[in-house]
């Protein structure tokens, strides 16, 4: 493998390529980034086995391709080596069998590289039919959603992100059990099977950062085991997690006792501003009150001090509701929103609160109390 | 204590006082912010004992003195409250002993106090004869030479910065006995008595984010046992570090064997690139070689493999050097030259590099090599 080419050109596709090498990876050869170098131009391929990503940098953007093959490069060394190079031409080769000659006109780098045989053979082929979708939706329904992933490995399922797809309406949902949060998307065109699988959250927290806020599509190819995304020039295959994932929808209630209008940002401040009187080990505890047209937001830590926070509100009844929760949960919770008002629905101290936009439930989310009065 | 005043205009001397608030500190006290108010203004007031800083509103930018009288108020909280409220008017007002009440249009915050007569009495009264110096030139020399301190406390005057004052020359000194950092500035007036005192490093970090990079000029006035500065509306206590500073003028040569031009980007990001190849456990070594006008930097690590940087170099004379040091010592070292060129001047393999200016020795650095050869 011979050529030359622009370290601004490398570096782009390198910054693609390096998220899909875990720094936690014990298996020295899961550490490499692939170069697979043809008359067509140079693929990268990295993976931890769990996700791979496979960027493609076309012939007509590289300075020379002289001879093609194969090698497997330390992700970590050549990415900080063309990181710190400056923008001129780059040339790799390899010199002797499984090393490699990383030149510019002042720098030259030898690195020891593991044997390309020895790579995992991921199968990144496209199924039939894809689903499209825009980047932006896709990137701003999984920020919208994730936070609300588990942490905790003893319910796998729940450590990722739920996708449910029947004909064109695809409701992508995420839960910790104390928290929910789902996202209704009205696809353009209807999926043949109907499909609901579970997508590794950490997967997915490095899929969104490779893709860009414009209209593009992106192309999602799902299968049993695996979906493989086609992002631009950027081909990625996450691993599913097995399992079935809890029926969510009985747990939001479709009529409410109580809805609530709130200025966003007077709400999300007024909660910060009351979070600061609160203890993580009790889960950031405050209580929310409604009298009349006006909330009162309180939180106390006995011997530091109290706060109240007052917001006017709008009612759709005439009852009121005292109840409490985490103000962490409700700050991911509000984040999600970008509108100025935000609808809270009640049905009492102990059961759920939902948070919507005023005017549709295309976002739900879904906050449990905490029994304190 | 009763007042009203501006949140932007609190929270500008509350970004000030809560450097003088270790996050470390275990006495309750010293967490707390005294409050002064009186006629002429607000002072703001906090200490850890070894540091101290004291900040003044003049009753112009305070809306509205109603009682004065002092308090003491948990840093952290008025901190955290302060800066999450909006641009509007805050209330401040000790309602019960030892409580006070903070108030805006929508938020209502009770806080539990310390008892004022429980602060430490740090006097704060100034010297006859201050010596003045540009608060650029004060933050730059901090700058350049705070890195070089020692970090270990079984060498205690190494934890600090050396000031000596002869007349009107300046020399500030760091060293942790592997680098030295030394600058030397011209006052504008002579000293009465000739200084030599040592400033607590981790006390002069705080100091110089207090300073801002124009051209006012701070007035420093020293004790036998601490040091205070006027800056702006700031007044700041910094305790001193007993014990004789080592003369480090004898480290320093006066005549050197070689002395090589370079353009510092070129050297830098050569040295940066080169040390990718190295182990921190290892001290980062490199080598560094000239051969003609070319300077070759090299290093390895046998499993990974190795690197060779090529510069253009100017020499004084025709012999060469061979030599090797610690390359994060030495990024850290050129990092503080704002030049096109730096000048590297050596004695040998096994006698320190400096690195000076090419046309004044006003800052000096010097790194211990490490013999390989």
């Amino acid at each position: 493998m011979k050529l030359s080419i622009k370290q601004k050109v490398l570096m782009e596709h390198l910054n693609y390529v390096i998220r899909g090498i875990s720094s936690k990876n014990l298996i020295p050869i899961l550490n490499c980034i692939k170069f697979e170098l043809s008359n067509e131009g140079l693929y990268l391929i990295s993976t931890d086995n769990e996700l791979a990503i496979k960027s493609f940098i076309p012939a007509s953007e590289i300075e020379k391709i002289d001879i093609q093959g194969e090698m497997l490069i330390s992700g970590r060394y050549i990415y900080d080596i063309v990181r710190k190079l400056n923008n001129e031409i780059i040339n790799i080769e390899e010199i002797i069998d499984s090393q490699v000659l990383i030149t510019t006109n002042s720098s030259s780098f030898k690195l020891n590289c593991n044997e390309v045989s020895e790579f995992p053979n991921i199968d990144l082929e496209f199924t039939g039919s894809p689903i499209l979708i825009d980047e932006k939706v896709f990137k701003t329904t999984i920020n919208q959603t994730i936070f609300a992933t588990s942490t905790q490995e003893s319910r796998p399922v729940l450590t990722g992100i739920n996708f449910k797809i029947n004909d064109n309406l695809m409701e992508v949902t995420a839960t910790d059990s104390y928290r929910l949060s789902k996202k209704r998307i009205v696809l353009d065109s209807n999926v043949q099977d109907n499909i609901d699988i579970i997508i590794p959250s950490k997967n997915l927290s490095e899929i969104i950062k490779l893709i860009s806020e414009d209209d593009d599509k992106i192309e999602i190819h799902i299968f049993s085991n695996k979906v493989i995304f086609k992002i631009r020039n950027l081909i990625v295959m996450t691993r599913l997690i097995n399992g079935n994932y809890p029926d969510t929808n009985k747990l939001i209630p479709e009529t409410f006792e109580l809805k609530v209008k709130v200025n966003l940002d007077n709400f999300y401040n007024a909660i910060d501003r009351a979070s600061l009187l609160t203890n993580v080990e009790e889960k950031n505890i405050i209580k929310l009150e409604t009298k009349k047209d006006i909330m009162i937001i309180s939180s106390n830590i006995p011997e530091i001090g109290n706060v109240e926070e007052k917001i006017q509100i709008e009612k759709n009844v005439d009852s009121d509701i005292k109840i409490s929760f985490s103000s962490k949960y409700m700050m991911d919770a509000i984040k999600t929103f970008d509108s100025e008002e935000v609808e809270l629905s009640f049905n009492g101290e102990v059961k759920p609160i939902i948070v919507n936009y005023v005017d549709n439930e295309d976002l739900t989310e879904l906050i449990l109390p905490i029994r304190t009065y």
